[in-house]
């Protein structure tokens, strides 16, 4: 710390900095031989820490030092190579050091004049994702489309959902306000956003339909079609369908062209949500999780999930970008500039709902480039194979089966006891720190979720869980 | 790049992580020559840009040399000294190696079980500012309330708007959408992401009321009550009032004490949004611009806006924590876990809209932790100075003349000529690349905005800035 300044100046950055590279390269080194889920009690970190903030300001390496002794103790390592919890969250060197410069030259792009480069190079990152992942030419910003990053696929979802109740009532909801017989539209094996979207919407929860799944766990279109003739005799006006490709539970995939023709033939916003399961795209032999995608009015996945790069990172994309502008565009004196009045430049700003926003771009440009599109496909075929490895070796065990079909990286599978011995065998497991995994429900049973996609995941991670598993299902 | 993985190694990352470090470092030393509005035309960053990503995996050095050559050129410099435009965007190092440090651990703090150090920090850190900031204990967690790291101002105010709504409304409209009868109240002058909430969440931007200002464009609590009775008369249901604690136009501190009891008798949600101005705080002998905050449900303030704490960390508080949770919770089974069910712990994903949550609050421990109240206070005491001291110069050249009162950091100045010879004032010198500033309206005349709040700015970067206003203003 300067003496006069408080600050810490250009030099005793490079000095710290060092220091916290040599931590995180150190932290990576290990990580690998640490417990995965963290095993304090509710309290124990704050526990730790001085009740009140210090009037002095302190020395770098004390907080550096607590970071290891406080701190750590409460981490669950999503980044180990033995995560397998959830959804994997991605993070990867270049995606470090991509979000490091952003954080240092720390610009607001809330609008292109507020600094060029931030919007520019977003626009165009994602449009470089669009062929990437054989997506629809009408996302790009060179035809109708376009594409944004947000915070989480929550966020991407619900901005979709507005623009929906926006274009279904002319644009009139968001002056007077929701009429309430608006009714939207999704599986009941959807993500939670779908329903927290529909309560901030003022839509209301109570008028989003959860259709009905197939034994597969993916939306039954009969079921859809049912659903909507009943609404519209009951003189409700549908406006909003989402599908999924890869739902959280079970890795299900709702059949795209069929939702989309209804949707179509009913005037509806087509939404798709691949928040996960979007990336396998970049393989052309997964492309077909997304046949029907040519008919969605908007479409979102995260690299922040399975694309190495960093959180948040979400990538929403929709087909005619007016329609999203006109819902959430908001113009305040101090904002006009020549620019954005020009009509020739994207501000972000109107494309979602906070007004300050980051420099997301740079640690995707980072990612796309240092991997390359062959490094991006390499993993993601390793993981998907590591998965169907898993889902076999499951198979062949007769104390186990498979509860949902596993298309790409997620293997949903049981114990044949029942579900007091699942989750038994998940806490047991969990609690043994040599991997973490994490359960869902389906057709009302406690399953295992698996989920291959963790960055520095490889065959002998796998390989050793599967054996962690069968070992401590012998105990049972 | 490794050769057989496409990843970074922990040694490559430490190379390429010292490499980055110097290129920040630098930055910073150079920082003040480099001109600070981006002159690039619309486009000019794309056609930098090869039009495909690449198939190949690239050199890192090559992506630090794009990034000079191509992006740089597009880039305002939020974090130059000579930055007086909007608001600020503090960063910092403590901040910049906090945020290091959470893309490393990669964790999702959506749950506390997912990453338990992630919220009891939070929580802590948060805990840690209420008397720092002198705010009532009830937004305390061991009280009935808590505090929460957002985005942004928008995204808390929106929250606070969701639970007026859900309060207001016995939490039905989350069920059954709204009503298009409840009403909200914030000034005229208030930011525009009341708006958008108003539009967001199914209120309807015609049901905000923006109520009159007086003479220093503070909300006048006769036209409240006045606005109240009339909305009543008309069978409408009040529900919501947001003052502001430092207008973004000029600065404006709301009568927090009036309005308070208004809303008390009213039995409205009274929202207080001090996204820039609330850091002042920090300073007692400031404390008075939050005289009445008591009374408030819920309060907004942004360290990374003048607490040096880099984009993205918005606190947002409430005084009863479980009108937040109820109006925002889901809980799918896939996030379901013993600790959420015990009821001892935060789970901050019913906290705001996002589901997936970064550790933001490292880098606010960091930054409280580096610079200690004490160098917190000397910051806000030093920008405070500085604008009074620029003031003082506005008030003696008759060139110019006050447009607003100045309070704090933010002056709003005119030169006394026609609104076109201060917008052609602003263009030169935006244009010189000397410093930068920016507009706003008030009382419908042009005025130039100029806020002193960057971090590194000095004494001599505002003389300069002053300087150069006379100077340009003499060749008008």
């Amino acid at each position: 710390m300067s003496q006069t300044t408080y600050h810490m100046s250009p030099d005793e950055f490079r000095e710290y900095g060092h220091q916290v590279v040599n931590w995180v390269a150190d932290y990576y080194k290990n990580l690998e031989q640490l417990p995965v889920l963290s095993q304090v009690r509710p309290g124990d970190i704050r526990r730790g820490l001085p009740a009140g903030a210090p009037f002095e300001g302190e020395k770098f390496q004390t907080i550096l030092q607590d970071l290891d002794r406080i701190i750590l103790p409460g981490i669950t390592h999503w980044q180990s190579p033995n995560f397998f919890a959830y959804f994997p969250a991605n993070a990867s060197g270049p995606a470090i050091l991509g979000d490091l410069v952003s954080s240092a030259l720390g610009v607001q792009g809330m609008l292109w004049a507020t600094s060029p480069a931030c919007t520019e190079l977003e626009t165009h990152v994602l449009d470089w994702l669009v062929p990437m992942l054989g997506l629809p030419s009408k996302f790009l910003s060179s035809e109708a489309g376009g594409g944004v990053i947000q915070d989480t696929a929550s966020s991407s979802s619900l901005c979709a959902m507005l623009a929906a109740r926006e274009r279904a009532t002319n644009y009139a909801s968001n002056r007077q306000g929701g009429h309430g017989r608006l009714i939207a539209y999704t599986s009941n094996q959807a993500h939670s956003s779908l329903e927290k979207a529909a309560m901030v919407c003022g839509i209301g929860a109570d008028n989003l339909r959860l259709v009905d799944v197939d034994e597969h766990f993916a939306m039954r279109p009969d079921a859809l079609s049912r659903q909507l003739e009943d609404d519209r005799g009951q003189g409700l006006q549908p406006f909003f369908v989402s599908a999924t490709v890869g739902t959280t539970s079970s890795n299900a995939l709702d059949p795209l062209p069929e939702i989309g023709r209804i949707c179509a033939a009913n005037d509806l916003w087509f939404h798709v949500d691949a928040a996960m399961s979007g990336t396998a795209a970049l393989c052309p032999e997964f492309r077909y999780i997304q046949e029907g995608i040519e008919l969605a009015d908007s479409y979102t996945f995260n690299p922040h999930k399975w694309m190495f790069t960093n959180f948040d990172c979400n990538c929403f994309y929709v087909a005619d970008r007016k329609s999203l502008i006109d819902t959430l565009s908001i113009l305040p004196e101090y904002l006009r500039n020549q620019a954005s009045e020009s009509g020739s430049v994207i501000d972000y700003r109107d494309w979602h709902i906070p007004l300050g926003r980051r420099f997301r771009s740079l640690k995707l440009w980072f990612v796309i480039r240092y991997y390359g599109i062959e490094g991006l496909q390499f993993h993601v075929r390793r993981h998907v194979e590591l998965a169907q490895q898993f889902a076999q070796w499951v198979q062949q065990d007769n104390r186990f089966e498979m509860a949902a079909p596993a298309p790409l990286n997620l293997v949903c599978f049981r114990h044949r006891g029942d579900d007091g011995s699942n989750e038994e065998l998940m806490k047991r497991l969990n609690r043994s720190g040599d991997l973490y995994l994490t359960h869902t429900r389906l057709d009302g049973r406690f399953t295992l979720r698996f989920c291959v996609g963790q960055t520095n995941t490889e065959q002998r991670h796998v390989e050793r869980a599967w054996q962690k598993i069968q070992q401590v299902a012998a105990e049972l």
